[in-house]
């Protein structure tokens, strides 16, 4: 039902000089940057086995991610968790008395179905649950 | 060179109150739990598919991660990548003027080689690196 972490967040407030270390110096591949212009980030993505690295820099200041970096600085941001049926696992989290962020789950264009977890049900960690579009 | 995520720890306050949503509500075995005195920390270790998640609670408010926790809060502490070659790994970083906390590998009784990158090479996060025993 749980199947694997899908990627690590990490919050930065310079694309490049992140790059610089987990690129050039540790040497993983990135596999492709995006810009989100609704979210207002540029991303980029380093596959690193079955998971991925996902650097985030805020573009605006006034962004929900902007306003995180000012308050709490750089760093892990949230931890994604790969789940076979997300509508199971949020039925289940609800009879745990688990809060969510997210009531139902939300879908980005490619398919896949998410939703985030309240880090006060979680020790403090921000976990978002992701359903991978079947193939 | 770089194989995978090898974990992602969580620093908690309360390790009962933090399975009760990582095992119970979301459905991830523990592995196994340990006491680890030299660190003064509980620690339940989640496997998840090629990675795990790794719970840690101070035992003792003065131990390194006991300060941590009541400086910065509960949440993710570190990310531990695993790669083939500890050594030319830390050249590696050496060359790119990467800082380490340690200047040398150290080795867990299990054989496990780590050295932790400061998060100020990092864009702020905390790096572990393992090497593995060869089998």
């Amino acid at each position: 039902m749980i199947k694997q972490i899908n990627h690590v967040a990490i919050l930065v407030e310079d694309l490049d000089a992140s790059l610089s270390f987990w690129r050039d110096a540790l040497g993983i591949p990135v596999g492709k940057t995006e810009v989100n212009p609704g979210e207002n980030v540029n991303i980029a993505f380093l596959p690193l086995g079955d998971s991925e690295i996902e650097l985030l820099e805020p573009i605006s200041a006034d962004s929900a991610l902007g306003k995180f970096l000012a308050k709490r600085g750089q760093g892990m941001h949230h931890i994604c968790v790969e789940v076979d049926d997300i509508d199971a696992t949020m039925q289940r989290l609800a009879e745990h008395g688990v809060q969510m962020i997210n009531d139902a789950p939300k879908s980005r264009e490619d398919g896949t179905r998410y939703a985030f977890v309240h880090p006060k049900s979680t020790s403090g960690v921000l976990v978002e649950l992701y359903e991978l579009p079947k193939a």
